[in-house]
């Protein structure tokens, strides 16, 4: 028996297929979803696109699935967010097989589930390639927003997790011979950071906890003020964003960057930068606030998380060595992934 | 000088390009929105996708950008919502011409500009064909939502508009031939029906103002029940959708369906009729209650609005002849466009 395709079973009875994996409030023109009072709505979109985000060669339908949602979670995660729910708009060719999609379903609601958030609404039809586009929406207190535009300086710059496992998960997948030097277990894992990225909610649940020990909760006004956003799109493009947003500049050690510790024997230190720095799609939060709070923030999240650096009155990016081994270098967006 | 394309400014340059179509508050991870007090977040997502929803033959770049807001505000307006912002997922091959996107832009913003409605955010990404992804939200206190289960036996089934407008532009547009029957100034309309629609947030209106004039607003529970969706796979399904989602059947009178009046001399009425149940892309509005209320609101919408029919107990929806010329029958979802 030859397998199913969406050809096959039609736009209803796709529809009728996928219908279990959504939540109740699909079946309107729009999803209700209410609010928690004082609290404003968050909204963010991403796409990902066969053959540029993904290819049947780096990514199973489950792991596409997992990184569009993760992907935009992220960045709900990135502004200080609680996740409501989310919109899957697909559009596919008749061609694709069932289990393909249904896969992709189970690994966006494998990743959703995680953080309680529904599937409310969604749109498919019919395209000459995949392309999922996700749009993401949450809740916050307005004054408890994560924003790019707030960073001053003297503000510790805060970097969750390793970067540069997705790039490399990312160069094996592609070229499986790099992996040839790796232990089993960390060419797994560099894979696992690629295909199934982890949208860094644990961070808000940290900085919670810490503001309610240090009773900053009830200073009202002025707000406890904490810049950020996610490094999917790299590390120094994070920095850069967020130093354009909030017209400061700053000053990165270059032996403060986490990456994978397997880096240090399989790559030469100028690679393992290059794709910490650039590789992008690590879904890291990168964070600016008060050192006392940042240094609190990195006891609180372990050793994979650190204080990279100050943000400067200057208006550059410095990278320097705190060991004194490498010159001075001023990072630039034109570096990081450009679509075009 | 050969004409910019999207390669030839990059991700950042098309970026910059389109900044002044958005709303301030893009440039984070995501967009902050205030809600009003009590009401809850409505959202929803619709694709258009090259070659599929339109093609360079039907559908200028602005037109493509119009119909993309307006596919979604209808969604929002078929809700009682009131739009708050959309965000924008653009795909698209390099070779596209900046012109051709500043145009989708100007189409975008000229549609959402009508209803106040920002773009807050969006993404972009290379792709073979230009897909365009809008997820729009907007905002509704929850017992004034207009939901699809809510029909009950003995409602009024109250349509908007004209049906039939939209389908008959894209196949003048298609086969430019069939429109040599018509005044220039009827083919036109159709035309500018098919791609310049209307979302009807007016309709949202006249129903406000019936029931502060029957003062039914301070009759806070229950609330004024209204069933209902857009039309923008139809009229049929429009009737069908909800009849389904509410357990119910419909009896509707084909002499009372509103048709474009060239209709009558141009096509015959099989043609007519078939157009104006299963063209889709009118996004006017299929609404079912009390009929008081619905005689009040065709009155104040004008002689292009209609009472269609009646929700009745039965499972089916058939469509009978008021005058008797033709025998009853069933409509099915089966006749409407199928995108697989």
């Amino acid at each position: 028996m030859s397998e199913e395709r969406v050809e096959d079973l039609g736009e209803q009875g796709l529809l009728r297929r996928l219908l279990p994996f959504c939540a109740d409030v699909v079946g309107d023109d729009g999803a209700l979803m209410p609010i928690a009072p004082g609290q404003s709505v968050v909204v963010t979109t991403d796409l990902l696109v066969d053959g540029v985000h993904f290819s049947d060669r780096t990514t199973p339908a489950a792991a596409v699935g997992w990184r569009a949602a993760a992907a935009n979670l992220s960045d709900l995660a990135a502004m200080g967010a609680t996740p409501l729910g989310v919109t899957v708009g697909l559009s596919l060719p008749g061609s694709t097989k069932i289990s393909w999609v249904e896969q992709l379903y189970q690994g966006l609601t494998a990743c959703l589930g995680k953080y309680n958030t529904p599937i409310v609404g969604g749109d498919i039809c019919r395209a000459g390639a995949v392309t999922v586009a996700i749009a993401a929406f949450g809740q916050v207190f307005p004054d408890r927003a994560i924003r790019r535009n707030m960073a001053q300086p003297g503000d510790a710059i805060v970097v969750t997790g390793r970067h540069g496992a997705s790039k490399a998960g990312l160069e094996i997948l592609l070229h499986p011979e790099l992996g040839n030097g790796l232990q089993e277990s960390d060419r797994q894992m560099l894979i696992e950071k690629h295909q199934y990225p982890v949208p860094r909610f644990d961070v808000l649940t940290c900085l919670e906890e810490i503001l309610l020990s240090e009773k900053l909760t009830q200073l009202a006004e002025p707000s406890v003020r904490i810049a950020g956003m996610d490094s999917s799109d790299g590390l120094a493009d994070a920095v850069l964003q967020i130093c354009r947003a909030s017209r400061v500049g700053a000053e990165i050690d270059r032996q403060q960057i986490s990456m994978p510790p397997c880096f240090k024997t399989w790559l030469s230190d100028s690679q393992a930068l290059n794709w910490a720095l650039y590789g992008g799609e690590d879904f890291e939060l990168v964070l600016c606030l008060a050192p006392n709070l940042a240094q609190m923030l990195v006891q609180r999240l372990g050793k994979e998380a650190a204080i990279i650096g100050v943000i400067t009155q200057q208006s550059t990016v410095v990278l320097v060595d705190g060991c004194n081994s490498y010159p001075h270098e001023e990072l630039s967006l034109d570096r990081g992934f450009q679509h075009f």
